[in-house]
């Protein structure tokens, strides 16, 4: 790749370039250091409000939609036919995949776009496919960087998709203004065990693939989550999370999806979302600067050598664990009094 | 509770006194300051080898074992039928129950004694019930001390037993050297999905209440989760994952599981054991030696002043996170050239 101009970059994003865009993220996703100074230049370069979610104008029009599910629950599809709603109602779309994982086989560029036949040819949607393989930590770093390109790029609606495997759906729930949880019809008479804390990220449960034969088991599998949905503790922001049931080969088969975020921008207002954004903001912020500062102490020579030490000693039978956490804690209570 | 004396404490417990014990548990689960002390002073008092759990020749004897499944998986009755096969082959046997949920509404002591009505009345084995409501932070200590209380007080098997919710299941895989995960005949057509995580932590999957017309499915779900498990990467330890069938109320339906397990023991050896322990120690001097270093620059004044600014610079929208990160970092890398 030939060198990259910042100020280009950031002209050409702004413009509405796709290609631009593309390029954007995969800098924001690379992990090397001069990759790192290149995205602070850029985004230093873009207007203010984009860099601060919180109050930005510009990102008070977007809306960041979570969606998460097993395989096989139809997140592809669902997602073609709320993109071209979406694109139809005059918002530019933006997709973005996360997965952390690495036993996804085709997750490569082709796989992802072929997955959304007609999105992908759609002149107002962005697909970006999933980085091969990706870590999660740096996950929620790229992945909320690569939304606030989108949003300086212009797009409006950004569908973030996940697998509900692991923690990725925790990470992607921190990043969204609405997440969305897509099962299958039968799948509700687990909901003590492990879905449960998926279940409990979920602004709201979408029983999909309810068409045909599978309606009524469909309609009695969105029962059973509106019960425990409703076991789960009330919300500070006024928000109840229920379940519905969709389709999306039938015509108007995501009427009460488009219902129900309505119904959600409303119960929270622009006051609410901004609310959440600022709160995921400083859970962000908690995260990173222990990140950074445990990255800090773990350069620092002095406290190296001591840990290492300890470790040694562990490794040898030599100390036990409160002895070895007694020696590192010393060794740190001596630095910060120096 | 009149005031605890830890010489006499260690005394009662060392000479095998279930009082003491149990007394000894709920010291090692309070987390306040003096209990702490009392409980640091406990484990100074009892013979070294017993805190050395990765070279000690006490423990080397014992074997700890994890039992993880959904609620409904039938986890108390096998470790009924488990915990009186052990018992009868002479050994001391110490059950623990490990439920950071609050949702658990029986998760009392009564409640946890009736559900292993037999268990509990056999004089060879000690049922302790989870602590009513505990973060999982302070189970996985608490866990941990506990485990080395009932080896010290002479139970060589322990049992230690969580639902398959959240993050227990990783909490109690490290600290045990044996991790089974207890399934119903019929669950093994999901495997890409959530509970693959789960799934991966195991050493051994039992497909449990394989008696009556469950018998087909369960063999089925069995080559399920064999195929599954066959998937992942091979082990360091010599050691391939499988899965089994299991019955409690059928003659000889643990006759699978007790093969396994010597399997098991039998690839590690001794030696795979000690490192196993010894990994699992390394790891927690990790995680614990973050969090310990994390608190005391939390504690820190200077440092604390900068980090509470930024917060509010976010709250009230005057810098971004990048700018707050810096702020933060600046101020640490300022107290350690000090």
């Amino acid at each position: 790749m030939r060198k990259i101009d910042a100020h280009t970059l950031a002209e050409d994003l702004l413009s509405g370039k796709r290609a631009a865009l593309s390029r954007a993220i995969t800098l924001v996703e690379s992990q090397r250091s001069e990759d790192r100074e290149l995205a602070r230049e850029l985004f230093r370069l873009l207007p203010r409000p984009v860099t601060h979610t919180g109050s930005s104008s510009a990102s008070a029009k977007t809306l960041r939609i979570g969606i998460t599910g097993s395989p096989g629950a139809g997140k592809s599809t669902f997602i073609e036919q709320l993109g071209t709603k979406l694109t139809r109602e005059g918002h530019k779309l933006a997709v973005l995949a996360v997965d952390p994982s690495s036993s996804r086989t085709h997750g490569s560029i082709l796989g992802d776009k072929t997955r959304m036949e007609h999105l992908s040819r759609n002149p107002m949607a962005f697909i970006r496919p999933s980085p091969a393989r990706s870590e999660l930590g740096g996950v929620a770093r790229a992945t909320r960087e690569a939304i606030k390109l989108c949003e300086a790029a212009g797009y409006t609606r950004i569908i973030i998709e996940t697998v509900g495997v692991g923690q990725s759906e925790h990470a992607v729930q921190q990043l969204v203004d609405f997440m969305v949880l897509l099962v299958l019809p039968g799948s509700g008479d687990d909901l003590q065990g492990i879905k449960r804390g998926i279940v409990e990220l979920a602004d709201l449960v979408v029983v999909n693939k309810a068409d045909g034969d599978r309606e009524p088991l469909a309609r009695q599998t969105k029962s059973d989550y509106n019960i425990a949905l409703h076991l789960a503790p009330a919300r500070e922001d006024g928000w109840t999370p229920r379940a519905i049931t969709a389709s999306s080969v039938v015509e108007g088969g995501l009427t009460g999806f488009g219902e129900s975020l309505t119904a959600y921008t409303m119960a929270l207002g622009q006051e609410g979302l901004r609310m959440r954004r600022k709160r995921q903001d400083l859970e962000l912020f908690e995260r990173s600067s222990n990140n950074q500062s445990l990255r800090l102490l773990h350069e620092d020579e002095q406290l190296q050598k001591v840990h290492l030490a300890a470790q040694s000693a562990i490794e040898a039978g030599e100390i036990d664990l409160d002895k070895a956490l007694e020696q590192v804690r010393t060794a740190l209570q001596n630095r910060l009094s120096a």
